[in-house]
């Protein structure tokens, strides 16, 4: 953009230019000193770079800050860099503007400070940002906002912005507390989601609320998650699941497009008891075949006592895996396979005209032994691993498998969206109280179809809860909401919660809800992943623009430190001596 | 908008829709029983009611959510409401629906809640919003936020959230804490602005940022502030004032058309000089008149005192005031201009052909007054209000005065948008040191006809620093920032501040600056503020959805509170006993 400075950016002069006087602005990228009165300077901004032909007397280094007034001029034959946007072209006739000098960077601004340990990389964050894989993140997660939004505000969205102060509630996960200073020894939370308050709007007849929530949670860090996140946060009045979800979907089509600039895959639907049955995870990564194949009914009445006594039994088949799998490389897998709670992991080679060689093959039938192969599909030079057990372990093991075998990494095998739906309400049971356990929290919608087994057998029940998957990460969650206090009750029963314990619990919500609560729902995306996937990158820290160390530290900033003890004391406070 | 659950708003029923069944959701606003078969229900959601016609024996009271499935009819003659948008139409054959009952609402949901008392609006702040003021409100905040963006967004702005988690910095207003769990007895900060990571962001080549940023400040509340607010936040590369000026006049005249519906009085720019000169204040309300007049040169010599002695004087016409002021009222505003610093104030009634009454005019010459006539371009009946002093308390006074007698009320007068640009870089001297005091921040960049002024008469220089004014308020503030060492050096020294204190206290920005800062300026706008005057509010509460009341508390939730001893443990404090 041109601005009172510059003429042009560096990175978009073209041959068209070819004539003309211009003034680009940027960081000296790169000198190459061509005897004493001939000197090329690469000058680069957030748009790219261009090559300026100075005099050899110039004095810039890298990093300096400098304004060229110059005339585009085409390259010499021979010259061309065909890798650079600006290749066919040049600046000549220079005048140079120093705008500011500069230290020599700690490490070379290009892909090189790829490989720079990362605590050096945050240390000096500010020259880290220069380069282009970081400015291509940061700006991909401007798109990325900016397309969700696109989607949002025509389908009459009201954008809210809720509380970051909010009360402390002991439910969920650790939050951060801020003190009061008006009221010493009190304490406000930062929210760790707007779900009160998002709840509230409906209640209050705000129709369709959405934010792009920062978010706070005091958890251990890891690659996957940092101290702060920020989610696009929705909920919706008088909707049923269908409308939340083609929302969300075109939200983070249009997102996806915006990064591809073309067609993404429609999103796939898929019940919780599908996701699990087919792919073992209810986070399925659809890049990727390996999908778990039904064993269970060939094994019926079968004489192999660990196949025919499992509840269930599935397989997947390896394309090619014979030959990639040694003896060495099975006993892996089924060491896996253990850790992961399986009793054991059974392997088969298949072999030509579909015969099976494998340390169970001859414990099994013909029959068997071809229902396997023609369940599987097996070929000439497959692997095959099947596992017997509970359906859940069954499930939970082979999915883990698949993705171990499978998983193509970042930025590999486009974007495949997944809706799993109709998630169990309950997830098993309280060793303690013997009640089930919310799956999701205990506001969550059952399924209409099963609100006559919620006391009979509150296990089957299915919920109005929902999960948007990508590329196997869990993408967000939401559900259609309970807003009846009388089926509210119900819930609350089965869980063994008390009138009492609930109002004193949850009273937050009961109150509001027996105003008049509309029926509702909502969903939240988590935008740092989103954005990660996107923009191929493995490690969310990379599309976070001033990110915390994996122990939570700002090492550019130093955050945290200790603070003046006037400020302490009037908070009502004393810091404890550390041990 | 149509959902699963509802085929048309309330408030979107026409004529045109007569004979159509529809379904429509809501809460009952009002019922009127005609009898025991007749009942009139209008069914209230956030774009408006519409009147249903019942069977009397349906059970709804107010505030019960229900959906009614009926025929769009035309109201009899003789009932259509020309004050309603569905005024000429009503709903016929209604399936009634009971979604959710309600408690008896504690004040009413309509503009009566307007005189309830703020702590009881607070409170059921889910009922307050269901009015149609306060849906107002937020979709105007909402169409404001989106106006904002859509003029950054082509313009090439990046969109990065900046952190919450901060560190703490002594300089400035007081801030917000949070306690480390990971490092016991520090603490993070959380944001008063993100000033320290968009000029970062600046060194690290992102060229164009924005922000919508969640900021907080620990002090005292009042009506125009809280501890939270948001701010759109921008900053440049390679720009020049005006660049900035020309973005943020785009995006809130955008922002005032969103609101209006039409069109918006362009910005006027005038320097913080000409501001004080004809306003009296850096943030002239340019919604009415009653400009100040320089009359110092009509008592040069004068044999008044009083006035000839007096470095400035200065008065202002209040058009027709001499019969609205009776002498109490000019005791009074005598008293006012006491108040606010001066010796005093000299009243004058026009009379008949130019005639002045006051206690004063037989201490002038018939020149002296004519002139003063002349000047204020006074007629018969004006009153008069003059003020001799030093320039500035001449300014201030009788700028209070002015906007005591003239301001109109909020949502009155048009929106009036003013740039008031060359502050002082200083703001007076520091009556221990005797240096300058910083007028904006010690980073702001000096004007450049000033630059060899800076040692010799600091007080005389001008500063790159520019308010946004609305009405008469401050919305907002920015700079073109200091990016060469040795200029910031020249400042400090000015300060009377050494390298080392330099260091120590602004390290955070002068490492970065060293290796390479761009020539950069930005700006940040209060959204509170903003979007209270486009509402017409004088309050920013009233739009802004969960408030703290003006202790700072939030009475829906109760927050703060104590929290949990285990949890103050973990974080390696302690709470002390209240005295």
């Amino acid at each position: 953009m041109k601005t009172a400075m510059r003429s042009h950016l560096c990175g978009a002069l073209r041959t068209e230019h070819i004539g003309a006087t211009v003034t680009v602005c940027g960081w000296v990228a790169r000198r190459r000193q061509h005897g004493q009165s001939l000197m090329f300077v690469d000058l680069r901004d957030h748009s790219g770079q261009v090559q300026c032909v100075v005099d050899g007397s110039v004095d810039v280094r890298s990093e300096y800050v400098v304004a060229v007034t110059a005339t585009v001029a085409a390259r010499p034959v021979g010259t061309i860099n065909p890798n650079l946007a600006t290749g066919e072209i040049e600046l000549h006739d220079c005048t140079v503007m120093v705008l500011s000098a500069a230290l020599p960077p700690p490490f070379p601004i290009d892909e090189r400070a790829d490989s720079v340990d990362e605590a050096t990389r945050l240390t000096y964050r500010y020259l880290d940002l220069r380069r282009e894989r970081m400015q291509r993140n940061l700006r991909t997660r401007s798109a990325v906002l900016a397309a969700l939004r696109s989607e949002l505000v025509p389908r009459e969205f009201v954008e809210v912005e809720t509380p970051l102060l909010m009360p402390s509630t002991p439910e969920g996960a650790r939050e951060f507390v801020v003190p009061s200073r008006q009221f010493p020894g009190s304490f406000y939370a930062l929210p760790q989601s707007p779900q009160l308050f998002k709840q509230l709007l409906m209640v209050g007849g705000t129709d369709r609320y959405f934010q792009f929530a920062r978010c706070l949670r005091d958890e251990d860090l890891r690659a996957d998650r940092q101290y702060e996140f920020t989610q696009l946060d929705i909920e919706m009045s008088f909707v049923d699941q269908d409308d939340v979800l083609e929302v969300i979907s075109a939200a983070v089509l249009a997102a996806a497009r915006a990064v591809t600039g073309g067609t993404v895959v429609p999103i796939e639907r898929i019940t919780w008891h599908e996701a699990m049955d087919r792919f073992g995870v209810d986070k399925p990564d659809l890049r990727f075949g390996l999908e778990l194949v039904e064993l269970t009914g060939v094994f019926t009445g079968s004489g192999f006592q660990a196949f025919a006594g499992a509840p269930s039994v599935k397989g997947i088949r390896v394309p090619g895996g014979s030959a990639t799998h040694n003896r060495k490389a099975l006993d892996a897998l089924t060491e896996r396979a253990k850790q992961l709670g399986a009793k054991g992991l059974v392997w088969m080679r298949v072999g030509a005209g579909g015969s099976l060689e494998s340390p169970v093959a001859k414990f099994l039938s013909a029959a068997e032994l071809a229902g396997i192969v023609k369940a599987t599909g097996g070929e000439d030079g497959d692997l095959l691993l099947l596992v017997a057990d509970e359906w859940a372990t069954v499930c939970e093991v082979l999915g883990q498998l698949r993705n171990d075998l499978g998983r193509p990494p970042a930025g590999e095998g486009g974007f495949r969206f997944a809706w799993v739906t109709d998630f169990p309400l309950f997830v098993g049971v309280d060793s303690q109280t013997g009640r089930p356990k919310p799956g999701h929290h205990p506001f969550t919608r059952p399924h209409p179809d099963d609100l006559d087994k919620l006391e009979t057998e509150p296990l089957a029940v299915r919920s109005r809860a929902y999960d948007l998957v990508l590329n196997g990460w869990e993408l967000g969650s939401g559900s259609i909401r309970i807003h009846e206090p009388d089926l509210q009750q119900r819930i609350f029963a089965t869980l063994g919660i008390s009138a009492e314990e609930a109002d004193r619990r949850f009273g937050f919500f009961l109150t509001p809800f027996s105003y008049g609560a509309p029926p509702h729902g909502g969903f939240a995306v988590g935008i740092d992943r989103l954005v990660a996937i996107l923009a191929g990158e493995d490690n969310i820290r990379e599309v976070i623009a001033f990110p915390k160390t994996q122990s939570g530290l700002d090492p550019m900033t130093g955050a945290p430190t200790p603070i003046d003890a006037r400020q302490v004391r009037e908070l009502g406070i004393r810091v404890l001596p550390t041990a």
